[in-house]
Formats: C-alpha cells, structure tokens, sequence
C-alpha cells in the first residue's frame, strides 16, 4: 500500500459542516415528525435572480446550436464576465483591476482553499480566530501546522483572536507570519475591519513582508458607508494582497459554483535563493496546470448578475435577508441574549449562556427548539461560548426561529 | 516577501496548450485572413444532446422559483447523479459500484490533478510516457520529482514508454514504484490497454503494493469487444485502482465541465506508522474540505445524458467523432503516414517525417497548411516524433485537414 499525506490524520474529527449534518440526520431520524428549522450552514434560501435564469436559458440555447456551441473556455474565466467583475465590483468604487487580474473560480471554497498551494510549505499561517474553517483546515492538509490541542488549536498557527472583548478585532501578530487570512466582513462573527485597522494590515503586511488572502465574500452586506468593500482601497494593497469575493451569498450562487479572485501585478513572493516572483504569474500556472475554468452556462449567468435589472434583483435579495438579520438580532437580544454581527453581515452571532458550551447550544436548541445553527467552537478555539444563524432562511423560518427560542 | 512553493520553478516553460495557444494566436496576428482549422486541444465541436439541454432548462426553472429552489449540494454529487452512473458506466458492464464510491466533480483535469494530494510527498510516481501533461506537471508540483533534463523528463519519475517499437504498450515498472498513472484509451496515442495487460498491472500493483490511477476518460470509443471500459472488471482491482471518467468527450460536456471519479471502499494506503488507511475516507475528506460539488444544473444535464434518448444522442456523437477518425487516418496513410490510434479513441497519432521534431511539425503545419495539432513531445518525452490531431472536429473542417496535408 503506498504511503498517504500523513497530514490528514491531523484534522478535528471531520469538516464541521458535515459534522452538523451527521448530528442533523441523527435527530431526524429519531424525530421524523419534527420541523426542523435550518439557518446552519450559511446557505441561501431565495430563488435566483430573473436576470440569472433568463442567462442560463439563453446560454442553454448556445449550447444546444452547433453555430453557437462552446467547449472549452478560458482557464481563467471569459473576459465577458471578467469585465462585468472589474467594471462594477471595483470600477464602481474607484479601484483599478485588470482583467488578466481577475481568476474565476467555481467557488470561494475552492479559492480558500486553493491559493496556499502557491507558498511553501513552511510558511506560517495567522489567521483570525474564529473564522470559517477551510484556510485552517487546508493548511493543516498542506503540512504547516503541528497537532490540534484539546480546545482545537493547530500548533503552529498563529490565532488572532476575535471575541466580544476586543471587538471582534483581530491584533496585529506578535510574531513573524507569512499568509494572514482576514475575513471581512467577517464569517462568523459578521464583524468588519474598518478602512483604519484595514490600513494597519496593509502596512503591517508591506513592513514584515507578509501576503494577506483577503477574503470579502460577504462584501455586498456592508450597510456602514465607511468600511471598505475592497483591500484595493487601502493604499499599497496591491503588492500584499490577494483578494477572492463569491457570487454565492449576494447573487445567490451556492448552487451555482461561481467566485473570483484578484490577484495583483504587483504582488511577489521569493523563492528560496531571493529571487522575486510574480504571484499573479505563479497563480495562472497553478489554474492553467489544475483547472479549466467555470461552466460556460454558469459564467454567462453570472454576467447577467451585473446588468442593471440584475444588480436590482441582487439589492432585494440582500434586503430581504438584511431584515431577517434585523429580525433575528432584535428578537433574541429582546429575550437578554448578547448578540453581535446582523449588521454589515448575514450572521448573527450569539454568546451562549453562561457555563453552556457551543456544542451544548447546538444540541439544545435542536432537541428543544428543533433548531440548527453552527457551534461557534466549530470555527475555532475562540468561537468556543457562541453560536451563529444565519440569516439566509425565508422569512417564515426566521419569525419561526425567533418565536421558538424566545418562548423557550 | 513570503516564499513561494518552488517546486513551481521546475516546470517546464508554460502548460503544453498554453503554449499552444500562444503560438497559434501569434500566427493569427501575422496572418489575420487565413483559415485555420484547430484539431489540437481536444475539444468537441457538436452541439450538447438535446437531453441534456431540456434537462438545463427545467433545472433553470428549478431555480428561478422559491418552492423548487436548490443551494449547496452534496460536496460528492447528487444521487439523483450518482444513481445513474452506477447503474449505466458500471452496472451495464456487470461492474458493481456503490454510490458512496462516486465522487463527481467538474472535470477530468481537476480529478486527474488533485488526486495526488492524499499521498505522500515522497511516493514513486510511474507514468505512461507520452501521456496527458496533467499527471506530471502536477506531481512536480507537489514535490515528487527533481528537475526536469533537455528532453522534459524529470527526475524522480518513473517513465512507461510507449512508441510504435512496442505497440504503445507500457512496460511494467523496473524499479518500486507508489501510484502508477495508466490512461486507456490512451490520450494522445490512442493505444488501449487489452484485458490480459490491464490484469497484469492490476496483479502487479496488489504485489507491490501500489495504487492504480486508472483514465478511462475515452472508455466510450472503445470499439473492440474484447477491450475493458473499467479496471474493475478486473479481478482484484478494487483493493488497488481509483478509476476517473468524465462527460466530456463522450456527451460534448468540455464547456459544461463534469467528471468523477470512483474510489472503492476496499483500496487503502499506509500511514508511516504502518497503519492501514482507506482511500476511500481520504478523499471523502479532502473533497469535503476542498470542494462543494459541482452545479446543480450541470449535474441535472448530466443526469439527462443517461436517459434513454440521452445515450441514443451521445452514441450519435460518439459515431459521428469516430467517423472523422477513420477519414483522418486513412486519408493520412495514404499520404504516406505512418499512423495510429483512431480505432479506439478519438485521437490520431501521427510519425512525423524522419529527421523532424514534434514542434518543427506542428509549425509546418500551422504555417503551411493552417492547421493546428499537438506536438507529442508536449506529451513527454516517448512522445517526440510524433503528432497528435483530434476527431472532434466538424465534418467539413476533418475532411479539409486530410485535403491540406495530402495535397502538400
């Protein structure tokens, strides 16, 4: 038997999406009667966009003609939707991206998880603490962490964390680091960094020789005008910083598979002997070596995001979750819960009771509430005494769950 | 400036159709009226089967209304997915494949690149030599192999070569080897591997204690009889053989990306420590941490490729491929070329005249005829010397490439 990427056995029990779903099945197998409200995995509820659908038959209609037939696109993803991203995800807030910047994914799971592929295997990873699990996870795949404490802490990682006490505000690191892995707005915690604290990691970032994976997959849910939607806002970004957005939680897309990531001219690595490497030159080998690029159908539906009647249909389906945030955040702070995010975010995060742990939460409000959420401790060692919902269910769920856990 | 993953640095110069597509965009600037015929990257040219097309436009509708709406799906595929390939790809064949050893993805290159990824660093990779560049470049990658000498074989790699002198049959490995690549039908030779052959190598690897990547991306043009479409209709492959397809170039899928990949539960590697590890829950892992499956549409349109209309269409594309294949190649050996494949497989593999390398004809062809192949040195080093065309181009543009070159 050949020998396996011993790295693996390093990994927490598994991927706590699926953990949730196991215990999920479980009680619904024992409780085959109970409605079961799910605002756990942050999955959207609403249908897609018109625009979206009215794409996808048209491009359907390309496929099935054979003066219109396309196979194989461009690696990268078509310069069709290439430009829809620069002209309106950035163009539109006065940040200059060039097409040959942008890579189009089929998702910002794959993005997180794919870009450290690109740095050595020793670099050290911080990141913030909680935070959605895939940059932790596949590191510790990729062999830079040592084992995981008792709390879930990979030895070697540097946690910054992000708690009611501070804010939500992860610290600079106390140590050199390589790939700092910031999420704003923030999964889970739904907090920002705003354009100061954004500005000291640039600089941070350019003083220590760091490359920050900003990940602003969240981005369209900034409600406040002063925090910035783009690390390319901050000056100097460009030579530190990757960014990757996703189309999944604005436009509605987790079904879909489409996300992006920007990765600067300006931005280098060195190797080994000190030579200067282009990481926008490294990453196209990476996806031109290990990826062929988005579905055709899937790319044209996701230029139709941007037109206007599209970007329309985006604003209503993040209000209408926007105010399931409200609704959520109000209700269960009326009932003395301590809840934080909801607002320049689509989750709300909630410090458990005292003494109950998060898994103990997750446990109750399914038995009792018939609820699923996330364990906050699922996120990290600092998640550990919250819990997150989302806000992406229907409105009915949503004064549904606020109704069960207030009675409770 | 944080370190990169030098292994990158080893590659040769940039990924074969990269460059392809390079010089073919060059010769279109220097001469903008001429006709080029691409039979190079292997893409098909027809049009989706109109299975597959309805099946697009009901999922759209799916997703365009609340009460039908999908997100996320199952990170490994839907059943509704995997149902059909066991029962259709093996069942048919008396193969059986539990749904749980299904993991569909978005493509044979994603498949055919990641799956490295769950053994270790220093395992011995063997491959068919010419071969699709994936498996190698993306083994450099990952740190199996030293640099690479003038002829592109790089060190560390054990190589199978295949070439006319032996019938384009790879030799069992002389030395240990861990994960051995085997395409069949071949891509780019068109050579395939016979029943008595693949039983050798399946006896091979359970004796050494080897795992079998087994491409069986081109089963479908299988035309002898007696040729097996899957490894495990092999006796005892199932401990020691991942076995990857793809729609591609069976139902026209390029642009609309969807493969999978078979791992049985009965294959297993080792930790260092010697213990035994199914494969099968590593790569449930590693899809779950990496991966969110691909589009519910793409999955729906595949689905519909399974359907009785769906294989009589696929089988019509299937024909109509093979049908340029025989043009290609008799018209080619009647030019006076020695030639290969096209029987089995929807490639034709062409000695180039003594005395001229692989990519001096790919530009004698391109520059005098305007017709765009694959040099086979791009496909290692065994490959020199010859060339590689595609059947998956229309019907006018096959019978043209045949008039150009016979009339040289």
């Amino acid at each position: 038997m050949p020998k396996i990427n011993e790295h693996y056995q390093k990994l927490k029990a598994s991927y706590l999406f699926a953990e949730i779903r196991k215990r999920t099945q479980a009680f619904r197998e024992a409780h085959p009667d109970a409605r079961l409200i799910n605002l756990g995995i942050g999955d959207v509820s609403r249908p897609l966009p018109a625009a979206a659908i009215q794409a996808i038959h048209q491009a359907a209609d390309d496929l099935g003609k054979a003066e219109t037939f396309v196979g194989y696109g461009p690696y990268v993803g078509y310069d069709f939707l290439r430009s829809e991203i620069a002209a309106h995800d950035f163009g539109a807030r006065g940040v200059k991206v060039a097409l040959d910047e942008i890579f189009v994914s089929d998702g910002g799971k794959s993005d997180s998880a794919n870009l450290q592929e690109i740095f050595a295997d020793d670099a050290v990873v911080a990141l913030m603490d909680p935070v959605y699990p895939v940059y932790a996870d596949t590191n510790v795949i990729a062999g830079r962490s040592g084992a995981a404490d008792a709390s879930g802490r990979y030895a070697g990682f540097v946690y910054l964390p992000c708690t009611a006490e501070n804010g939500f505000q992860p610290a600079l690191p106390d140590r050199r680091v390589d790939l700092i892995y910031l999420c704003s707005p923030n999964n889970p915690t739904g907090a920002v960094i705003g354009r100061d604290a954004l500005t000291r990691w640039v600089e941070y970032a350019r003083a220590h020789g760091a490359v920050i994976l900003f990940d602003a997959a969240y981005e369209a849910y900034i409600a406040d005008e002063s925090i910035p939607h783009s690390i390319y806002e901050i000056d100097g970004a460009r030579e530190v910083a990757i960014e990757s957005r996703s189309l999944s939680k604005n436009a509605g897309f987790t079904g879909m598979r489409l996300a992006y990531t920007v990765v600067p001219k300006e931005a280098t690595g060195r190797t080994a002997a000190g030579e200067t490497v282009s990481l926008n030159t490294l990453w196209t080998r990476r996806v031109a070596t290990k990826y062929q690029g988005p579905p055709y159908i899937i790319q044209k539906a996701a230029a139709a995001v941007f037109t206007p009647e599209g970007r329309t249909q985006v604003r209503a389906l993040i209000d209408y979750y926007m105010e399931n945030a409200r609704i959520i955040a109000g209700g269960l702070e009326r009932a003395g819960f301590a809840v934080y995010g909801a607002r320049n975010a689509p989750y709300i995060w909630i410090r458990t009771p005292a003494g109950v742990t998060s898994w103990e939460f997750f446990d109750r409000l399914l038995d009792r509430a018939h609820i699923v959420g996330v364990p906050g401790s699922g996120f990290g060692p600092s998640g550990e005494g919250y819990y997150r919902l989302t806000a992406f269910g229907s409105r009915e769920d949503t004064l549904d769950v606020v109704e069960r856990i207030t009675k409770r």
